[in-house]
This record gives structure tokens, sequence and C-alpha cells, in this order.
């Protein structure tokens, strides 16, 4: 994504979709890069999204602001006006993404351990150390990072990522384009234990966790594999760093979950619903589509579509 | 515990101990495995056990759910009627569980790194990448999994399984048929800070962690050291994902940990005590013996012996 | 920091600080250890700094006490008195601190695998299985332990021992003396997405993570890298294990974070704050110089210095 052109404030406007307010001059300025409102030098850009940084935009160095307010004041030089300021954002620093693509050349690490019955696509690239375990199958285009480890059977589509040490067990399967940030761990046993005599004897765990298309998994995640059946991760949802989901968990569409929530064996949650920080989940629920689930909420019984909730045990708002 | 046997429904049922209930016919069915409820197929049995799932007993194509109930409404085929529901099902998800052994045949891979003065059991199996450094004791049939980290002097007893990625630090000893999930990290430094002239300087953390017989640490745990003497799992214990332990905390035997609980420095747990997930105590406190301390709970001060507490600051209930 | 020389009470006593109260024949007694006041043999000293450990005082088999209070009631044959106890600990424990460094020998592991345009400092170590990726930079006397993946250009100052299996993202700089326990992440990507049509698209995360010298960052941590900008540790600040900072996290010196606090984006912390275990703290805030932030506490909005709060959301307490 990273250019290698030169960026004028004009050019950069018409590859973010804006339209520049100010003086014309300012056009040929060239831009050296995104920053923040506070740090921004006189040749970058910045972006305004939430009204507690509207002070400080009256006194930043920036060129220019991305912001989807045409009045705004500020100090900057120049507005870029976008209808929707975020996804403008997000666009630039695409433009100014650094490269950081490994030094290391091999596709296939001398150091990696593949075993012999693992299919591996010959444009998949394997770090250093890493570990795939037979019947594995690695789709065209992947990356699989330095010390990660891939159990018996394990499979990953196409394009994706996995970060350093991984894990993925046995009965995982990614879908294509799926990222995994590192330290990771998929497929790890379900919590399960059946009493006998007063002492917790291990039930097996014998499914698998599915991860569709596009989802993203953050750092030091756990997921547990299902009991019977498939824990689910459904396409387009992101999971930020420390995130527990139990044994048959069915995740839906794009849905967000903030850092370290945890949800309990077997709840369903339907498409696009949101997770604060922290907020934990029963087992057995279900959660409708477009739900929002506050930060440290503890949810214990099923949530209606669209609704918000909040506090423990969680109400809605 | 895989069999290779054809296993017919009667043959099933005398395997974990049930009375068939249904026409006689069905016994002679052979059962291709264990599913869900919903998801069970003509050859398959399923596990009933949650009234959420009830009506869904009506619709399933299973050929028979192990319950403890005998007048079960359902459209499986039969009942495998037993006293305890899911101990049966444990012995039959056993009997079906998939062969998830590694295909890597070397009982010592080429790239571990073991310190010459490392005491390995012959029958023990330490997989790529593992590293052991001096000192350190593997009992008989003791599997390392692929990138584990044993620090100096650590030991680990007969059929423990480390799965990947686990790193034991300095001082951790493991008793026989301890199971560690990946990225479990045991034995790191508890969090000791003197403050002098402002400043935290870091308190040694001198002592160990102790994990007695048959207990489980799941995937990414963390379990420190302790400052002086050691950091105790008790027998039978099992940890879920992400659970923190902190210097010198003391478990009994057979507690059970839902995800993402911590336990401050120095707080003792009596036998047998179920923490649901998220949930906090303070450090110095005493939990006594079969005490339930709720979901996300924090609890601040001793919990008699067999008392529920729930909410913050924590309640009996 | 570990003495080979022979302690009696009386040189233990002079070595921390501490003047001794009790026979004086006790002064000559060799003492072999530090340990807790209930498991203290009578060669042993102990530490005493919490009440709920005065009955136990007086039961001790110890041969002397390190404490504040000179007129303690104990069956030990001795007090160490000094006027702050837990530093004086400190040093007693440093004394006797156990010799845990690696039994292998080269500086730099024949397994590691280091990219040639890396610059690693003569006197540094770099142990098993590591992985140091192109344009990194290692300091004097820095420990890279074992399983350590380092990205590309990613800078460690002088004296830092990273512990086993620690991820160093694109963009992380660590300081002097920067202390990093196993399995933690630093410079992950941020929690950064915007919707375009109902799906989330990733927003990349260009920014960096600094942890300024003597910062400590505990077992299986994670720090994402800043956006824009960089997500920062205070120096001298420390973290207890399973701690998560989101993007542009702006810690202040000497701040201390119990087990699984998370913070979210871009809240920025004052110097010497508290935080107790699993707290949380939305993003865009501020806190205050030298706050206290209740164990579990849901903070939603600004802080101002020098104050407590506690519960969700959190109050002045």
């Amino acid at each position: 994504m990273r250019t290698e052109e030169i960026l004028t404030l004009e050019r950069l406007a018409e590859r973010i979709g804006a339209r520049m307010v100010g003086p014309s001059d300012c056009g040929a300025e060239e831009v050296s890069g995104v920053s923040t409102i506070e740090r921004a030098g006189p040749d970058q850009v910045c972006y305004y999204g939430n009204p507690r940084y509207r002070s400080a935009l009256e006194g930043t160095r920036a060129l220019a602001v991305i912001t989807d307010e045409e009045g705004l004041r500020t100090s900057a030089r120049a507005l870029l006006v976008v209808e929707s300021a975020y996804p403008a954002f997000r666009r630039a620093l695409m433009l100014f993404a650094p490269d950081r693509s490994s030094g290391f050349e091999d596709h296939r690490a001398s150091t990696a351990a593949v075993h012999d019955s693992a299919v591996v696509d010959v444009s998949a690239t394997v770090g250093h150390h890493a570990v795939i375990d037979r019947d594995c199958s690695i789709g065209a285009g992947t990356i699989i990072g330095p010390g990660c480890c891939l159990g018996p059977g394990v499979s990953v589509g196409r394009d994706c990522i996995l970060e350093s040490r991984v894990s993925l067990e046995p009965g995982t399967r990614l879908g294509d384009r799926v990222l995994v940030h590192s330290g990771a761990v998929i497929g790890s046993d379900g919590f399960g234990f059946a009493f006998e005599d007063g002492i917790p004897r291990k039930v097996p765990q014998n499914g698998g966790v599915i991860v569709e298309d596009d989802a993203e998994i953050g750092a030091n995640c756990t997921i547990d594999r299902g009991t019977v059946g498939d824990t689910v991760v459904g396409a387009h949802s992101k999971l930020d760093n420390l995130v527990h989901l139990a044994h048959n968990v069915k995740l839906g569409r794009a849905c967000m979950l903030a850092a370290q929530v945890g949800i309990a064996g077997s709840t369903r949650v339907g498409d696009g619903v949101f997770f604060g920080g922290q907020a934990g989940l029963m087992g057995h629920i279900r959660i409708g589509a477009g739900a929002v689930i506050g930060a440290q909420a503890g949810v214990t019984k099923d949530v209606r579509k669209g609704t918000t909730v909040s506090g423990y045990p969680a109400r809605p708002h």
C-alpha cells in the first residue's frame, strides 16, 4: 500500500476522496506523513474525529486536518473535508504505511520444521523456527511468522498472516485473509470436566475451531475448540488482545470485541455485536444481532437484537 | 482411548454404562460418533444435560440421546439412560476421540536445544525448537511440545503434557500427569517492589511454583513464583485460559477456575473452590473449602467454607 | 547479587541497615536464608509487614524478624529493626537470591536466527531459537531469552532482559534496563477499524511503542503500537501479568499496574499512578499524577491527581 510517489496536499485530497478547503497555494505543498493533532508538523496532516481534541485543533501546526466538519476552527492551513472522516484517515494511513516486511528472504526458512505430509503452497512464507505438523495445509500467499506452531491437520487459507508465535491446535481451520496476532492460541482444549467421586475428570474436546474469512484475532487471545462441533468466529469479526472464547461459542459476522472480553461456552452471538473491554458473558445464552455490550458488563441472560446493555448483571441501558 | 472396533448402539450403551430405552432394533445400529443435539445425524448420539436445549431435543435427528431422564421427549430413536449423564457423555467422547498425535517421529526432535546436564527420561518426547536448560529433569512418558522453554533447574514429573510454547521458569516443579496448554507461563517473577526515594525497586522473587499431580493449566495463563516459598496449585485443580495467580497463592485440591480469574498475592484457597470467569481476589485473604465465587466477583475479604459470594465487594449470595 | 560469604545475623543486620534487638549471642548465628513467618527455620530470618500475620509471629521458629516495630511480640530470638521494613527485606532477599542463570554458554546461540543487518552488541546474549530481523539493534549487556522474536527495526537498549518467548513487533523501542517477562507482546497492531458498507476495514497502525528505562512488563502482557505516534510506558513503570495497553496510551513514570488491567486507546496517565487488578479505563481520558485506581474499577472519565477511585463507573472513594 505504501506509495513511492510524492504526494502534494492536492493529490492526497484526491487519493482519499476529500475536498480541500483553504488557501489554494496549500495544494502544492508536499505532505510527508500523517500525525496526531498535537504532534503534526507543518508538512503533515492529522485527523479530527473526537470533540475532546477540539481545543488542541486551535493550536495544531498541521498543514491540514481530515474532517467531516466544513467550518472547523483550526490553526491548520487547510481542511480536507470528507463525508466520513475515519475511513478517509484510514486511506491516508495506508498511503504512508511504513515498510515493515521481514528482511529474511527465504520463502521457507531453513530452520522451520515442516512435516513431509504438510501441503504448503509454493507462494506461502514460513518463518524461522515455525513448526508445521502432519497433514497441515497452508494456502497461497499466506505468511506463517517465526515461532508459530501448527498442530496436526490444521488448515490455513489464502493470504492469511500469522504474526510471531501463534499456536494453532489440531482441529483449527482458518479461512482466507485471516490475521492472527502474536501469542494467540486457537484450538486449545475447552474447559470441560465431569466430576466422579469428587474428582474432576477431563472431558475430551473432540471438536475444532473455524475462523472465517477476514477475521482478526488479537495478541495472546485464546479460542478453545468445541467439545463436539466447532467454535466459530464469523467473517470480518475482530478480536482485540487477550480475548477468551470458550468451547462452542459462535460469533456472527463483523462482531467487534475489545480487549479482555470473555465469553463462556456455547453462547451464540449474532452479527455485528459490539463488546466493550473486559465484558463477560455467561455460557449457553444468545446475543441478538447488533447488540452493544458495555465495557465490564456481566451478561447473564439473552440479549435482544439491537439492545445496549451494561452493568452487572447487565441490563438494557 | 480411541477405539478401532465398530460400535453398535448396544455396545456403546454397555461401554458407557447406560441402559438403552427404545425399539430393540436400534441396538444393532452402528454409531459413527458423538455430536450436538442440533447437528447430530441419524448414526450419531448426542448428550442432553441443560433444559435450554429441551425444545431442540424434539427435532433432533440423533440416533440416541445420553440422558439421566428416562421419560425424555425426543425425536431421537432411543435414549441411553444413565445415573449421571455428563460422565457418560465423557466416556462416549473418549471412545470417539480423534487421533491428534504429532506426525514427527523422533522422541527428541533434532532441533531441540537440551543442555547436557538435563535429565530427560528416555520415554519422554521433546518437540521441535524446545529449549531445556541446565539441571532440568523430565519424567517418563512426558511430552514437551514444540517451542517450549524450560529454565534452569525445572522439574517435570511423569506423563505430563506441555502443549506448544509453554514457559516454565526457574523454580518450577510439576508433579505427574500435569497438562499445560499453549502459551502458559509458570514461574515468572512475582510483582514485588519496594519504593525507595519514590522509585519502585525490584524485590527479588527467590521462591518457586509447585503444580501438583493431575492439575491442568489453561492457555496463556500466568503463575508467578513465590517471593520466598512457593506458589502452589493443588492436585486435580483446573485452570481455564488467561488465569493469573500471583506470588505465594496457594490453591487447594480440585479447585476449578474459569477463564480470566485473577488472584492476588499470598491468598489461600481451600479444596474444591469454584471460580466463575473474570473473578478477582485480593491478596492475603482466605477462601474456605467448597466456596463458590461468582463470575466477575471482587473478593476483598475472607470467605467461609461452603459459601457462595458474588458482586463487588463480594457478599454471600 | 548472591553472596558467597557466610552471613551471621550481626553481619546480615549490617548489610541491610538494621539494628539487632535480642540476646547478644544471636549475632553470631549463621543465617541460611530468608523464609516466611510460618515456614522459617531456626537459621532463617523472616519479614513482618502485615498485621494479618501478627498471630503467626508468636509461633514462628525464625531466628529473627525484619520489622519496623521495636516492641514486636514474637517467638523469634531477635528483631532486625529498620525504619522501612520492606526495602530491608528486599536487601536481604538480594543477598540470598538463588543462581538462576542459564547453563547455555554461547553468547549467541547457534540456533538463533539473526539477520545480517542487525547490530547486536558483542556483550549481549541471544538465546536458543531467538529470531532477530533486519535492522534491529541490541545494546550492551542485554539478554534476549530463548524463543524471542524481534521484528524489523526493533531497538533494545543496554542491560535489558527479555525472558523467554517475548515478541517485539516493528516500531518497538526499549530503553535501558527494561525487563520483559515471558510471552509478552509489545508493538502489536492497535485495534482500529473504519466501517465501510457495514464491514470493518483495518486502519493501518503506523506508529510504535516506546518503553522507557527501568520499566518492567509482565508475562503475557500486550502493548499495542500507536496508530500514528507512539504508545509510551514511562520510566520505572511496572506492569504485572496479562495487562493490556491499547494504541497511543501514555503511561507516566513509576506507575504500578496490577495484573489484568486494561487501558483503552489514547488515555494518558500521569506519574506514580497505582492500578488495582482487573481495573479498566476508557479511551481518551486523563488520569492525574498520584491517582489510585481500585481493583476492578471501571473508569469512564478523567480522574484528578491524587484521587482514589473505585467501582463502576469509578467514583472518588
